[in-house]
């Protein structure tokens, strides 16, 4: 069962959680140069966490990669009293997917992010206030840049993969075209090479129901109420596109919340509606609008064929092999973008495993469905040994 | 070439315009009892339009259902400068699929509409203001009933065929349901006997962006400004879900709408951005998102299986025969929710043709696949003549 995006941890089939752990954070002190020709001012920050043990060679270690929402909090507590563990718990751990007995395992937030690292929440360098609209728009290609400054100061030249699902998908496809020769493995989980209209569209909405709040003021809103209505309507419509029909008909069906019957009243009454209103209210808790804005700008702008002129002069330099998951029943990224993607990959002669997975639940499914992904992905990963 | 909901005349591949019409009103002196239990007081108002002539026997009268956003102009203009016909003007004329040479064709407003029926926006009877959040809500089943009351006052006992798309094909269902010896053919087309939790939570979005928005005020705002951000919102919303993947990719890909290059900032740079936004704008000022709000609400309450006990029992009291038509890409009300229909229509020993067309164009294809449709509707009307 999963509640929101977290899987709890009764979901795990395989091996053991990574226990307690922390996140840390480094600074760097010279500004990140920015694809758009603007800078990310130093010093900047990398919130991140690692599992495992970085083996003597350097050479087993596995980078993943957050979607939109998430944070460098992959898997275990940071605290024995935690009720929820990291969001890619069922995945990473002894034994699991991501074997920490075997692999070092390092998740960084995003820059843009609103969970440690530099983000429009964070203090702008040489004021005493918050960047607001000031924060400059990243592309998933900074984001990158960024962890790559990370894996220098951790001293690890050569990942052995890059993971993620989603938006952590198209970083990890990233890696490849920018970093070539540093990445052995890539798994793009649930992903596309290419954001399309549909999912522009879909963030575009949120955008519009942020920017549409009063309470937006341009973005320079960290000294008074934040634009919590907008960012609850843009997480709103956000769920619905990592639900399919099938997962909400089996969770909600037609059921009431409250009553047995209906009220006739503009109150939400069904059980679907006091869920998107429950996700809607906790999502502006843990996270910023501002970043909201720029992550999901940085998702609508991501375009490998575009930047690189095609798919197979992004992926054709470097030496990784690929494995490539989607999920029957996700309508987000479908299997159609993980099929564009493959093409691209044979044209560019890299290895390549392309496998659609049975689920209902959607775009979630890649959180969820360690079941059928572990021996997946942990095949894979052996392979790269 | 469709521009928002409204195909251009061009579009159609058969017969002619049924040139220019007017919309007429009619008053009902008694209240309408409501499912809710509660009333629509007297006197409250239908608008509708017609179109051909009722034979002598008056055995020819096809009642035409629209859509949450439609209205009583189905075909024709309303003066010879209009450019932009009814919203189903390709199947509505001489020689179209509802060939007007043949057949009465009538639609009407529903009640809580915002096209000249009463609706919140209209003066509550005994006051001088308009209804606003005392506003009943109402049913899809209520609406049926309205239209029961014009067609008594037309002097038409029975209809031929009842006919709608989306929520226009509820209402179709809705007549053999509740009126089964007065309905000789239903059409539901693109719609479901009962709303799921995903459309559900599609409307539940829109319904949330209005109520947060501040000029909401409960939904007694005539006398100030209007939600005109929450309706807009709500509208982006509902066109995700009348357009396809495909249809989107096709329209907008990832084209840039004024620059050549990303820009990098809050504002909309991408072209399906723009059309979002476009819709929202032109949405507000021909809607009242209380409208939205009942009319939504009515959709979200349609469940023919739950109210009658089974899709047998709501629909195997009426001798009509049923036409049933999906699209391949609506992901709004697919094929998946006919079929069910369907079985439900077999069960009930009803004469039924169901079909699935294939269409790029998502939900909307049941307002522009004229082409396709025109042959399979004017079959499916002669049989029943």
């Amino acid at each position: 069962m999963a509640i929101g995006d977290v899987p709890v941890v009764e979901t795990a089939q395989f091996g053991r959680s990574v226990g307690v752990v922390q996140t840390r954070s480094i600074t760097f002190d010279d500004p990140l140069e920015l694809e758009s020709g603007a800078r990310l001012a130093a010093p900047w920050t990398l919130a991140y966490e690692t599992y495992g043990q970085l083996d003597e060679r350097g050479s087993n270690a596995i980078l993943i990669c957050h979607a939109l929402s998430g944070d460098a909090h992959v898997a275990g507590l940071h605290s024995p009293l935690d009720t929820r563990p990291g969001w890619w718990d069922a995945f990473v751990g002894p034994g699991r997917a991501f074997d920490t007995d075997h692999y070092f395992v390092i998740c960084s937030n995003v820059i843009g992010g609103c969970a440690g690292s530099t983000g429009p929440a964070s203090v702008e360098p040489g004021t005493e206030r918050p960047y607001g609209s000031r924060f400059p728009f990243v592309t998933i290609g900074d984001m990158v840049a960024a962890q790559a400054r990370l894996l220098d100061a951790l001293g690890i030249e050569r990942l052995l993969a890059v993971a993620g699902g989603s938006m952590g998908g198209m970083q990890a496809l990233q890696w490849a075209a920018a970093y070539p020769e540093r990445v052995g493995g890539v798994l793009a989980i649930a992903t596309t090479a290419r954001s399309n209209a549909m999912t522009i569209a879909l963030n575009a909405i949120g955008r519009q129901a942020i920017m549409r709040d009063p309470n937006w003021r341009g973005g320079d809103y960290y000294s008074g109420p934040v634009p919590a209505d907008g960012l609850a309507i843009a997480r709103m419509v956000g769920h619905i596109s990592y639900l399919s029909e099938q997962s909400m008909a089996e969770k909600f069906d037609r059921r009431l919340q409250w009553r047995p019957a209906y009220q006739y009243t503009v109150e939400p009454e069904f059980a679907v509606e006091s869920y998107l209103d429950h996700q809607g209210r906790s999502f502006v808790r843990r996270f910023d609008a501002n970043s909201y804005m720029v992550i999901t700008k940085a998702m609508d702008y991501f375009d490998l064929p575009g930047r690189y002129g095609s798919l197979r002069r992004a992926l054709g330099r470097t030496g990784a092999h690929f494995l490539v998951l989607s999920f029957t029943s996700d309508w987000l990224y479908p299997t159609s973008e993980s099929l564009a993607l493959t093409a691209g990959l044979r044209q560019a002669g890299r290895p390549v495993i392309q496998i659609e997975l049975a689920s209902s639940k959607g775009h979630d499914a890649f959180l969820i469905e360690d079941g059928t992904m572990t021996p997946i992905i942990a095949e894979f990963l052996a392979g790269l040994d």
